[in-house]
């Protein structure tokens, strides 16, 4: 058992997980800031010479949804691009929140890098929900050579 | 702060750090072994329909070595492909193991998904390493559109 604390926070205008988007790439244009804490600060030095970053978060309002021995409906649950059909699949097959460990994993586009905070495009999460931590995406890591496949994400029964 | 607990381990041929590459994708050919807990294990219905697959990792090897007040030089260490030039840069604009939260990000390719264990190629990680969680490599979430700006990695001046 390992623990984690925040290194910042994102400040936006979603104040309810009702209303926030599925990924952070289907909502490309709205605008937030990670707030760092000050005694991170310095770690920012040379983010704005990258145009995307992963931010690693804490799912806060999921955090201990996901029972220690989990029921066969949470490890399979229903994906919200699956709500039409009500099929389920494997969660480690999807990126839904309710997991293991509630971290998510959100791919942002920097727009500017201030002394204590990021501003960036790309947002899937509530207002105030803890960082844990931030890297930069770089293509020769991030994305694998040739035709890939995709799951059930690639078929178009999707809503 | 909050806790987490691995779902699984690393199981591979590389028992020491000092002898793990630097990326997964830098080291696509040799293979490791995913062994899920047993209470994870329906988690990974459907992920052979894919071909690559995030693991997040808790580089337990790392735990705790960054300070809690961390000081400028953790905040600004030398990345392994600067070690050439002894060039600091901010920890966030690098992926470098010593983080405030150990927590790494490696894509894998999924060989084989057997009923608790997932067979891949990409190792960057020490064998019993632990994983906190596993999502789906999917295209659309993770890469975005057009040219990309990847800061000082973008130079020829590495190793």
């Amino acid at each position: 058992m390992a623990s984690f604390r925040p290194v910042g926070f994102v400040r936006c205008d979603r104040p309810r997980l009702e209303e926030t988007p599925i990924q952070a790439l289907s909502n490309p244009v709205e605008e937030a800031v990670l707030e760092v804490l000050p005694e991170y600060s310095a770690a920012l030095a040379g983010l704005s010479g990258f145009d995307y970053a992963w931010l690693l978060t804490h799912l806060h309002l999921h955090d201990g949804e996901l029972g220690r021995a989990p029921t066969d409906e949470e490890l399979r649950p229903v994906p919200f691009l699956l709500a039409g059909s009500g099929e389920r699949q494997g969660l480690f097959a999807t990126r839904y929140p309710v997991r293991p460990n509630p971290i998510g994993l959100i791919l942002v586009r920097i727009l500017d890098v201030g002394e204590r905070s990021v501003r960036f495009a790309g947002v899937d999460v509530v207002d105030g929900t803890p960082v844990l931590d931030v890297k930069p995406w770089v293509r020769r890591f991030d994305v694998p050579p040739g035709e890939t496949r995709h799951g059930w994400y690639d078929r178009d029964d999707q809503r």
